[in-house]
């Protein structure tokens, strides 16, 4: 049986636990000094706090300080943390990721190095291994429309593992398979880790046509979907900037992950408190107070300064990311009018 | 000022008068003998009965008995009734038609000739001008995520004028935008055809994965974004065997109109009650009671059709398509199995 250590006990990081157990891995979950309550709860027999539900029977759990023991013989590490906390984590569990055979990756997010440059996590974490004299397995980019409650309660969930090395690829995604979680491998890691942090981004100009209805009473569905539409080139426009396959973007990790996230969820409720006119400092205080992080605020500064830097000549190619940044940043009154101008097609 | 002359008084065709009386169009609005109530309507100073919106000022009625005098002089023609009706009245007014420089058209759906041969509507009007020894000008296929009651009331619109006149689409793209309805110009007719009436089939797979939820209270929403992934994959598959453009799908034409299909409208509601529970005798007939035609139920059994005439080599490469269309013909106990089993990646 192969051993895969699967590091954060956050929603997502326990949610997978549950097709690594079905398809048959000896799944170790391993906790940052963020998730004792989370996985006291747990082991006070309670659903997790993140998914309210159950953990998978059989995994076993190791808090922060047993890190080494979690990673001994594992054939696999995930990681899973939020992204700020994948630095960090990346540099305490080097040894044991070097010795698997694959890291598979499901936090999301770009990176800011020391000298500014702005990456995806998987080039950050290449980064930080080369800088401490360690080498990286081949990394598996987990993306697509997967919430993390759905997953952990076996509901038919599509997701795509994409990696450089696309045979690899192939074979976890026949491993890790369940009757329910069903993988579609890719080659393209650049275009899965490109679309996961901005489809965050994009939710957030989603949630601003939702919220124009509610603020209104009129629906705006037609600016939505325009939306929707501009969001899926950018992403893709992106992508192909970077060297990925511009079709990812219109397979499940762009245009599948961004339906569900622009459907529900934090960066969409955002979206909606701007859209019913609350300022952005208004909305971001209210969804702190919440204790609801909007991953999509601090991707959108990151996504810029990365064009800036990676694809200077697509400045003025992605609109609606500008006009997200703009609108996040406060400078912005007439929300609708921003997004409109974004998105909707210039006069031939 | 030129003169453009709107075939159906519906909600589409009344509410695109608004664009073209603010883009400085003379604009004439033609009900066919099933629009008089309509036009009843509009005359005694209320809201367009479909739209909820006052018909744009300075809109000429014509009724039905006064369609030489609607079409006497028109610089443009648009075809805006229900696809049942296309051949009628394409028949009707070929002569006007014929004197046009383009004939826009609105309708949406496949049509089945009398040798059972299952065309695109810009096919099946050229083959019946054909047959009346009559020559149509080009055709503007019009399409993309516009819900008429938003685009009449003024709302920010995105659509696609998709001609194989590339540079006519571009003038008229021009010729017809206002500031709030903004057209893209494409060359690709068949595409932007081909996605019109698929999308209103894929709704009602959309709405199955909302009507899961409300019968069980259990959220689907990955089961959804799955589906909608894969609706858009066929839809570009089956445009590209039609000589398309596989990005159409990929545009305002695909993701964007089903986005705001998928979101709200007939088929969708329709797919909710399928997926509630009701059987899809049940539900059909209790949309009938409602008068609320699912146009994606007939387009479903014509695409299936259309696909083993012209496409045979992708009867296998679109499970979705089948899997709706064996739902709707009552063939199927688990509905969400046979969505799940056709979106899901398979084992590789």
């Amino acid at each position: 049986m192969s051993i895969i250590t699967v590091l954060g006990a956050g929603a997502m990081g326990s949610a997978l636990c549950t097709p690594l157990i079905d398809s048959g891995w000896e799944v170790r979950l391993w906790g940052t000094w963020l998730d004792d309550h989370l996985l006291d709860a747990v082991e006070a027999g309670k659903p997790h706090p993140r998914t309210n539900e159950p953990l998978a029977q059989g995994v076993k759990l190791y808090r922060s300080g047993e890190l080494s023991d979690a990673l001994d013989g594992a054939n696999v590490v995930v990681m899973s943390v939020a992204s700020v906390g994948v630095e960090k984590v990346t540099e305490l569990a080097l040894d044991g990721i070097e010795k698997a055979e694959a890291l598979w990756l499901t936090s999301k997010g770009f990176n800011e190095g020391p000298d500014g440059n702005i990456q995806l996590l998987p080039d950050a974490i290449r980064r930080i291994a080369k800088a401490n004299g360690k080498t990286i397995p081949p990394i598996v980019a987990i993306a697509g429309p997967v919430k993390a409650n759905e997953c952990a309660a076996r509901k038919p969930t599509a997701t795509i593992f994409g990696s450089k090395d696309k045979d690899l690829a192939t074979r976890f995604a026949r491993e890790a398979r369940s009757d329910v979680y069903c993988i579609e491998p890719s080659g393209d890691e650049t275009g899965v880790e490109i679309c996961a942090p901005m489809k965050n981004v994009y939710a957030i100009a989603l949630g601003i046509a939702d919220g124009l209805e509610e603020g209104t009473g009129v629906p705006h569905h037609n600016l939505k979907a325009a939306t929707f539409a501009q969001a899926v080139r950018e992403m893709s426009l992106l992508g192909q900037s970077q060297g990925a396959d511009p079709a990812t973007a219109f397979g499940l990790a762009g245009v599948g992950d961004l339906e569900v996230t622009g459907l529900s969820g934090r960066n969409k409720v955002y979206g909606v408190r701007l859209g019913r006119g609350e300022t952005a400092k208004e909305a971001l205080a209210e969804m702190d107070r919440l204790e609801q992080t909007v991953e999509g605020v601090p991707a959108a500064g990151l996504a810029v300064g990365f064009v800036k830097q990676h694809a200077p000549n697509l400045v003025d190619e992605l609109p609606l990311l500008a006009a997200v940044s703009r609108i996040i940043s406060g400078a912005v009154t007439d929300v609708k009018a921003e997004v409109a101008a974004a998105v909707l097609p210039k006069r031939p």
